[in-house]
């Protein structure tokens, strides 16, 4: 069926939304894709909606084609569902929760987990049931902080989210792989830029888990890629390679210096370059100093535990990594009481010997090995010491990923060094284990006739993120500009000439385009001008524009590539069959 | 692509759920389509949501054939919108309601008049972009305060809704007709059995309306059908013909009797019977008795009115009717209070003309006409009168439908008499007019430059029901049966001989229907007895099962309709020809 653009459901914006700060929020709406009704919610208009619906046809052949099975489950959910993993409370703010009119608590899902556990231990009960991997494309909520970006990050959104069950590690790491290959056909299908990043599980669980990252300057999520190899990693699932332990003999003693103007790091270091201190025979550095960061770490229905954490001097805390690190135990820094209620704690000269002598636990970066010397606190006012020995003159409990992530750092395996970049999460893969079979007590008959808990892995992506990504990294200054295949349509037909004759031929060739399958915008808009046309043409982005103007006299017809900006004339005769040939889905 | 019974996701079950009552809701579960989370909150497993995604692709096409255009809103919509029009209030307990992490006041969506009019107001001005049809397929919520029979009527459900705007009432009672013609497209499809009903049109407002009920002793509606005739109504709208006026000269003058045995309506009639009363110079009957009602209507945000209500003695009261016959308002008996505090009203023995004495506002059943004459309560304890003549010795402030309708009652137009059925509402449209549009300020420049406020049509139609209502009606004792287009398999391939040959044979013809682009479900347990994979494929209900058995040594394939119970044998040489010429979809 041909869309007439006289009649669709269509208005195209001059100005960007005034809440919208990224390209893709702001073409998106210009382009009457979507609209907003609340912050976070939006409407799917008929050209997001075709778009979604072309993204979702290409997720559900690549989960068909590797035995995953379609079903699904409610957005309405029960409480005790959730209450059972300990989710109901640990989603926090994020979890929208209502009651119906009995009382009764509900929540709108944000993720399946729990609910596929425990419709697969309700539906299957041998060893032979096994392996099986279900997924649903369906609505998911989540009442984020700060809603931003139109549909890059919403409260109501579209997630293809599945669930593989298998009876050991090794099922689990072939149902892994599945998806990973899985992600990968969609995502190149679609025309992504991305990076597979080693990732950390957070509140998931479990133990391996990679992300998908589309590599975008509107991204929040930072991540790495090694210069040399094929290396990237979420930020905070970067490994600090350790140096080599070194030998302490022979190592200049230990040396307390007053230091009253030392207050700050780089302070500390002008003083010890004016005293000409050195380490390793050469004048210290930034590097050679060494932070004591004083901080609570509590776990789950725990009690905080005083913790010092150990950093070189040239880095910052990246709390995020800090955080991840010790996750599901949260952080906060020690604050003022903390520190009066011990007084050895003395702030600006907090040394590693003074916490590990009143039995604070010790955790520092894998930097800070066996035979490093430091300049640090002293653990009394105006007061550092130089030449304290890692493994002489203090040891730690535990190394810690706490330190920020610099562009340049080396990266693993001799891949070269780190690059720093943004990217959107648009999927992300978890060998989850046992946590929710156990949780949900799934007992299937193993091979001998034992019960045993099945492993499970659970696998998100963002369906409708995907369009706003899409957005971001193929818009131009001109709009948008759709791959093949995703885009609303697979043409845009449009008349650029007052001749009724001109009109009639584009009539017919927007006919034929239609009867050989393609999907076919036809602006017949009889008062609106060429060149308005044009702009709404650039700004829609369908990637090939067919233009019957000028040249029809000449039984020419203009062709625009959107996506290379290329223009040809082809002949109008057998232009059906030109067209229909360039285009491929 | 083949699904094969040794992997799908599918466990049927022997017994029926123990909280199921109606057959589709037995059915499904047993048969693996459905499974219940929570009152009224069901998930869709592989082959529910394969009939689901049919019903889907058909609404579609009818929807795109009237063009209408699809698009998709959110379901978890802001307070505002409601409360413009009241129904954030008006809905009650059967509104999903939430706050989000900032305190604001959300609904799960039950229905979506205000955000389309919202939505419409936002893109269109001008009379040229009339008229427009928007239609989204989406899950919609209701807090049922009895959530029954599985998916019949469930608390979240989808719908697909629609919404046009029109200039004028002619472009309304168009858009009204491309749906009721849509619809009939397709239910006449599905193969439903259905009942096109006269409506009221309850909490929506606006004028005409009417409902697609499919016939079905599980439906909760009850409707009527002429016995001669195509007419079809809602109990609540039918309208009850009322007689001639008769003249009152002549007829006997009113009679207090006193009555102290005549406690209920039967009584009075053996007590005027053993008087020898006549009317017309007939023996009296029950409907020559006269009740009166007395009630309380509350319009809204108004004060309750005490009404007296009367009806011929031989008809109860219909709640129902009489609510819909006052809506908005709402009704409730009088209690004792009432009866305390307004001493004229004498329990037992209310008549007409005490009520209108005393200034309470009289409504009669139509077939009270000037004219008539009644034997009713005299508004003294133990005393009735007789031969009270309507128009002469009472009047009414007007009329009001609240009597019962009975299977035999007249149908209008002479049309025969009425049968009451049972039926299952699947469809509903509503010419509303500028009740919404209105709401939201609505303006559009006509065709003069002047503001002009369009008319609004709403349609909705139930999708995830239908899986249910085809379920109810197409079943029989050994399960579900699908019609051919809906099914979730065209053709369900089962092995039923041992031998490794005609399971190859199998294996290659479920290939070939594949092949040639059927939906193959391919039953090739090997350990499963030929028995009970017949039961299962009952108990699936695809239409068309063919069997690699016994025959096959002698190269043939039995095919099973399951609609028909036919049972043929073929050739295997050819039989996918054959069977692909027979599935029609």
């Amino acid at each position: 069926m041909i869309t007439r653009m006289s009649t669709f459901f269509l208005r195209t914006l001059r100005e960007d939304p005034a809440d919208a700060e990224v390209p893709s929020h702001k073409l998106l709406v210009r382009a009457g894709y979507i609209r907003r009704v609340a912050p976070g919610v939006y409407s799917w208009l008929p050209l997001g909606l075709r778009v979604l619906h072309r993204i979702e046809a290409i997720v559900r052949r690549e989960m068909d084609a590797i035995g995953a099975q379609e079903i699904r489950l409610p957005a309405l959910l029960p409480r005790e569902y959730y209450e059972k993993t300990g989710r109901w409370t640990e989603y926090g703010d994020s979890l929208l929760r209502l009651k119906d009119r009995k009382g009764a608590d509900y929540l709108l899902g944000p993720t399946h987990e729990e609910m596929f556990t425990d419709l697969v231990k309700g539906e299957y009960s041998s060893y032979r049931d096994f392996p099986v991997i279900l997924y649903q494309i369906q609505t998911k909520y989540r009442d984020e902080e700060r809603p931003r970006a139109g549909i890059l990050r919403g409260r109501e959104f579209i997630m293809k989210d599945s669930y593989s069950f298998t009876m050991d590690d090794e099922g689990l790491e072939e149902a892994y792989q599945l998806h990973r290959r899985a992600y990968r056909r969609i995502f190149d299908s679609l025309g992504v830029e991305y990076a597979i990043c080693a990732a950390t599980s957070g509140a998931m669980g479990g133990s391996a888990s990679e992300e998908f990252l589309a590599v975008s300057p509107s991204g929040e999520d930072t991540f790495v890629r090694a210069t040399d190899g094929d290396y990237a990693a979420n930020v905070e699932a970067v490994v600090t390679p350790a140096p080599a332990e070194r030998p302490v003999d022979g190592l200049p003693a230990a040396k307390v210096y007053e230091t009253p103007d030392a207050t700050t790091m780089d302070a500390l270091l002008e003083w010890a370059r004016s005293e000409n201190l050195t380490v390793d025979g050469r004048p210290v550095e930034l590097s050679d100093t060494l932070k004591c960061l004083v901080v609570k770490i509590t776990p789950p229905g725990g009690e905080p535990e005083l913790t010092g954490i150990l950093l070189p001097g040239d880095r910052e805390a990246d709390m995020k990594r800090l955080e991840a690190s010790v996750e599901p135990a949260t952080v906060e820094l020690a604050g003022e009481k903390d520190f009066a209620d011990n007084p050895f704690l003395v702030k600006g000269y907090v040394g590693p010997k003074g916490l590990a002598d009143n039995g604070v636990r010790v955790l520092a970066d894998p930097r800070v090995v066996t035979g490093t010397s430091w300049i640090t606190g002293a653990d009394r006012k105006n007061r550092h010491v130089a030449n304290m020995v890692a493994g002489r003159d203090f040891t730690v409990d535990g190394y810690i990923e706490a330190a920020e992530i610099r562009e340049g750092d080396p990266a693993p395996e001799g891949m070269g060094t780190l690059t720093l970049e943004r990217g959107i999460e648009i999927g992300h893969i978890f060998q989850l284990g046992r946590k929710y079979t156990e949780a949900f007590d799934v007992q299937i008959l193993d091979e001998d006739g034992r019960r045993s808990v099945p492993t499970m892995g659970s696998y998100g992506l963002g369906v409708s993120r995907l369009v706003a990504v899409l957005a971001e990294q193929m818009h131009d200054e001109k709009g948008l500009r759709w791959p093949a295949g995703v885009a609303p349509f697979d043409v845009h037909v449009v008349i650029a000439n007052k001749d009724a004759a001109a009109g009639e031929a584009a009539q017919e060739l927007a006919e034929g385009l239609d009867a050989a399958g393609l999907e076919v915008l036809f602006d017949e808009r009889p008062k609106v001008s060429p060149g308005v046309k044009f702009k709404d043409a650039e700004l829609l982005g369908i990637p090939l524009v067919v233009i019957v103007g000028r040249g029809f006299a000449e039984g020419k017809v203009e062709l625009r590539n959107r996506l290379t900006g290329e223009t040809t004339d082809i002949a109008y005769d057998g232009a059906v069959g030109t067209i229909s040939g360039m285009v491929s889905r």
